[in-house]
């Protein structure tokens, strides 16, 4: 410890990490970021920006990125992302910002991004879904996986769906984001022998809607389905990675 | 008036036959029976069987015999259709029954069956689907329309979905009885270009269950389609006669 | 295809109708449209307004025109209006706009108004549901049915109801749109012997508001009918419309 | 105190009913019976019977005789008449039953039956409204209001209900019982100007079953109504004691 | 009729007036209103402002005072009585405005104002709870009935609420309106003899809030009350002008 | 340990007393019984029998003898109680049974009664929520606190429970059970200044029955109170008894 | 009374002061404050600042600094905060603000602050749950109890909450505020043998979100908990100090 | 398909055998049996038994082992089992049947079990989450993986769960089954780096019973978790069967 604290001293370690490195996290105005989830748990503390100021979203941005190298982002709207810009500019000049609806992925220039030997495919049904296949996306992103996102294939237009059948098939894992009655999971899973997690999307008015529909819907799949909360893309994508990391552990 | 009066007093028109004519309805100890209905609505009365005695039942498919030709019975029990049968064998010798899980037709011999010129597709999802779609086909087979039964079509295994395209697309009408997550009658509107009834299935258990997950999921549906109730064979049905009968008028 | 990529050459045919004709949609910013639809399923895709810009809204509006020759769009707002209305003086500017509260047909000026011999008459019980009656119209109006549109029927003035009985019997299928309790559908199915289609709409306030007393009111109804979700006007004027069509076929 | 406690000890006054004068309630080994209710507010405490023995029940009516001269009970099964009238055969063999359904009513030979100039009108959709509006019934009857019972009136045919509007409108007040959509007392309350109760009836299965749709459409109604909970007869027959009483007053 | 036409030429009926006379109701820009209804059901039909622009409240009221004498106003924001004022001055400059929270009363310089024969005594829990109360306190106003308005009892302080039992008693009909829990109806039921009306109000937060617990404690009371719906002090007030107007008919 | 295991192997030790004593807990063919909770946690762990055969209750009802001189069982039936009782008079002839309605607390004969310088009150509003009352009783007899039970003074009879006053504000903590609309607990708290926790009963039926209204009531009461799950007698009562023993343990 | 309204005549009594010493609570135009509910509860009456303008909660502050020397505030905005201040440096310009959150106590610079010779344990599972468990703190005290504040150890970091355990088991009574989950308060309650108190918090999104998750969960606990509704830190404040009183009078 | 059709003709195969062959799925009077699921999805079909006949069961299974050389059943009651067995004494006289709790595999004498290089943890809170476990295990162990079942080690005695915490990390997936407030899950998954799902159990009664709770706390969890419905022990298990594979197919 009494090195640590010299790292201090000589400046060669922040004070924030060295609280992270002492205690594994870190605690600042903005609130408290544990930086030691991601060695704990192998996924780190996602910074949940909806309900947060402009400032704390960017204080704790940056205590991630001191701390673990990169800083994940949700829900985040404009006004976060403009001044999170502003901020980092000074703070990390070099830090860059991967951007995907709501979700946020800022890397320090001298972070070396992780690479996982596996796939995790990501569909949607519509339009809507994209925000929260995004979330996942990012967190599947930002462990290493190889990603394959496949958009629009509801059941709608059901050839649609079919067609993607082979890619879906060559996945590890595969995520479906989907919303209204939640029907394309379940044709998915069906057509797959791989692990599906559903991601039940909170579209859809009047009965059933913001997503309630298509969580029971996923919860009662007449397939095998595991399932995260309405728009919990976080989540899902980190379940992904879990197994994929799993897999690429076995893969060595 | 009078001529009605004389046919009851030289027994050639019975007394309920006589109300019926007179009020619409037949008023017995076992309740009323809407003979009118049929003529009315274009749909005749069922008789809800649950929470009636056996006695109560036959009485009243007595009743509806006798002023309508045939009665229209559903949710029976084993019970109620043993004391039917052995109350029919004395009032309506010649009757034929037509049982088909938890619903029964009963016809006087002299009954002159319709015929409608359409055809109602009724397709089911799993086994337990069954007893739904036999009610909503036993009222097809009232109002004479053709009717095509596909059953086992669930999309957990798509191929037997979408094998049966063609057949689904040749019918006038279809309705589509699913439990579960209820994803069957959206794939299946998805894939005809006529009006597609949805009838959720009380079928799962868990959040959703009851058929609450199928009933929010075709409200929600992404594809084109109206519902009725959880297990309202009886309505999805007739509304299915409705239209095969305006499309038969339009034939003429 | 080589013609098709010819004409594409030459300008003959622009590039959203050439990814219309072979894919079946068109992929643009504003996300992607279902040029196919129409055929697929014998009713077009509508633009939902809500939730997209008003550059994205007019955007899908162009590439409807352009592959279709007209759009269809719900759930709009004034802001939506006026930008599509800029947007189309530049793009189309013969086109003719015919707007109903908050939803919306474009029509291109050399659009071919299809034809349909069947009437679809739509009741609403107050001004409050005025607009979700005005969604199931326009659907019907754009597939070429004759509209018989009979406004504030609600059975709080029943005498008003039974006034338009004749009318109401004339048409061959039957919208209610109807919210608070949702009495009206059920009133006007015991009088008509066609399909009537129930809309509950999302009005009233305390226990059961915002639609749900109506809906549950509706699928409990003691009469035939078939029901599509909250406020979902364009579903029940779609169901319609494929009965009609099915009638109007009947009748050639 | 002391003239009552010796007319229990010359035997002139049970135990049972010097308790009742006493505090009021009169307890025994079956619970607790609130003799002085009925001056209280108007109205007899009702003895529940569902779920407590027939040995309690009929302990209790009796304490209700000893004390108020009768007893009302509510919600009885065969088995607990059967053991009432023998019980009753014994302490009260001169006391008159009279029972509806699943409601009863004793009175001792000696009760004097109090007498109200005016009529609670009380309406049924349904046959399976019949022991709800029964249990309305007997508190009326009970308080000796006239009542006017008008049954099968229900909205799927709309025709009886209006021929019943005449009598209807005569009543001082009208108790509508409903279940399924609950459509009726809404009609009702738009054709009469008294006050109109409705009460919601557990019938209807799958969404909005056991009532809760009826429940919601008359919380939602578009007219002037007041409502009990379901199935909660008594309620609504005592409620409308308290307002005929209130008109009984004033006409004397 | 021709009379009627004749009043309209002459100009000593506006047309409003006129079709209000023939037809019962007038339509306007604004939407209908039912100017017959206060004939027909003893209640006018009060103008419900939520939802209407500020012109279309006060073309509504215009019509109202055209054809009623007066308007009853509910659920009125600033904007829509300033609005309302500045087109009075115009065009019923005498008339008088009796606001009182969000509902509002304005009556005709020449109205008549009817009285009843009958007190409604209307008590709150809490500040909270005033405005529910106000807008069943215009409609007994409106009707003419004494009313007795006893504020801020709650049952939190239990002492307040016994000190009023004397009024309460006296008065001919209770509304009481409460929030939260919902506990002051029950105990008010318990010490009156009179018909008492529950209006639950939607205050409170969490578990059961927005009126729903206060709602379902009211329908599960172990004393006699009739409920109207959350916040529905309009049908409460009116549920007791029709009860006060048969009193105030029996006592002529 | 070596001396626990000579215990053990000269008989003066059971197996399942040195189990306990090592491990904490027990484990039987009938499940785990966690004999060192009562320590941990200041609270035994009841055996909960609804679910469980007569024989594993009766074996876990001796371990708990066993290990910890007694037991505690809720939600018993007659025949758990039964076979108990046989099993108990071979295993523990001596030991000592009392049971309250469904509740059963067997002792030891060598069992020391602890006893606490506190008293728990306990109410009911009425005869319906005694066995949840006796649960929470029970427990507090178990704990040594001296309780003062108070049945029969729900609001209907306002008096009744204002009567009880004095006794209620003598009690060091006050328990009340209450279905229904759950008034009591809150009329209760706004008499005392004492801690008072609510118990929900699950009473009634319709809506907001099986205790729903009553919990939603006492989490939005305007007084103060904490609450404990519907019909959990038992945990009402343990968080009573913590209360008692921190005053028992200060009075010290 | 005649020294009292010699003193308001002296002006050595505010007219508010009077009237709180004679009724027990002050009338202003902001509303009704309950000076006496903190003699007869034992807890001083919170002013809840939402849905109340900035110049009325002012007014209720001056009043209960009058009244009772100082004043409680729940759930101020921003806006509330600034105008108190502003009328507080008029009105009572020597008064102390402590503010957490939207909790704000205000003190007069007279005021004898109590003490309490017990320690309240209030934890939080993250930041989210602060401004609930504020609340509570602040109730604490005012009453003078000590508190232990222990934030951040939510079990997503188990060790962080094993860390606290004996802190925790020091306190006589513990708060626990969590949301998501709410796993907290169970596992904090399985260390402990003191009351725990468990208050849901309303975080989190989709199914179970806005706290409905954690206080399911907390009712359901497996070990004893009490609850309080979802972000009701002031009852759980309340209670805490009802019992932190008794143990306090017990250790004189 | 002729030398399909000729091993059917010299009895080498049975119609079933070949029915599955040639269609995927075999039919007979209980119903259909998807046998070619298993290769399809890697997950048999397995035999719902609740609400199916002993002899449905009976005849379902033994197509199972016919076409697949294994039966696995879930929901089976003791009489399913008892007459099961007595028709597989019969038709597949050295089968062995594996029966846990309600769950019950039967395998061909001739069976070759396979072997998935991967282990699954499955842990559980208490004695009543074992059933719904063994359906997990029981698919687990069909599909070869090694299993590690941890039971009893709910967080009310958290020295039990943390005491597992290494085992619980070797595992390659980890099922945890819980009931109640379902706190367990999000515990275990707090301390692994694994994947985690979570099976809420239908335990518990009052509000967020029956397993809601646990399913409303799994949904929110604090850590990363996916989640099947509640009692869907096969579901977890199946999922758990599809990344052990993934796993075991990387490990070669």
């Amino acid at each position: 410890m009494r090195e640590l604290l010299k790292a201090v001293a000589d400046g060669s370690l922040s004070p924030a990490e060295a609280e992270a490195e002492l205690r594994g996290y870190v605690t600042g105005d903005a609130g408290r970021f544990d930086a030691a989830r991601d060695q704990r748990r192998g996924i780190p503390e996602a910074i949940f920006a909806e309900g947060k100021s402009d400032a704390q979203v960017a204080a704790l941005a940056e205590t991630a990125l001191e701390t673990t190298g990169r800083a994940l982002l949700t829900r985040v709207s404009e006004s976060h992302v403009e001044v999170l810009e502003t901020h980092l500019a000074d703070a990390f000049p070099d830090a860059a910002i991967d951007r995907r609806s709501t979700t946020v992925r800022v890397t320090a220039a001298d972070y070396e991004h992780p690479s996982l030997d596996a796939t995790v495919a990501i569909a949607t049904g519509g339009t809507v879904d994209g925000p929260v296949a995004d979330e996942a996306e990012l967190v599947c992103v930002d462990a290493g996986t190889t990603v394959d996102r496949i958009d629009d294939i509801g059941v709608a237009a059901l050839d649609r769906t079919l067609d993607q059948a082979a890619r879906l098939r060559e996945a590890d894992v595969v995520i479906v984001a989907a919303g209204r009655e939640g029907a394309l999971p379940t044709v998915v899973a069906g057509l797959v022998d791989t692990p599906v997690i559903g991601v039940p999307v909170a579209s859809g008015y009047g009965h059933g809607g913001d997503g309630e529909a298509a969580l029971a819907g996923l919860l009662q799949s007449c397939t095998v389905l595991s399932v995260v909360n309405i728009d919990a893309g976080f989540v899902a994508g980190a379940q992904a990675v879990l197994i994929a990391r799993a897999i690429d552990a076995a893969r060595d």
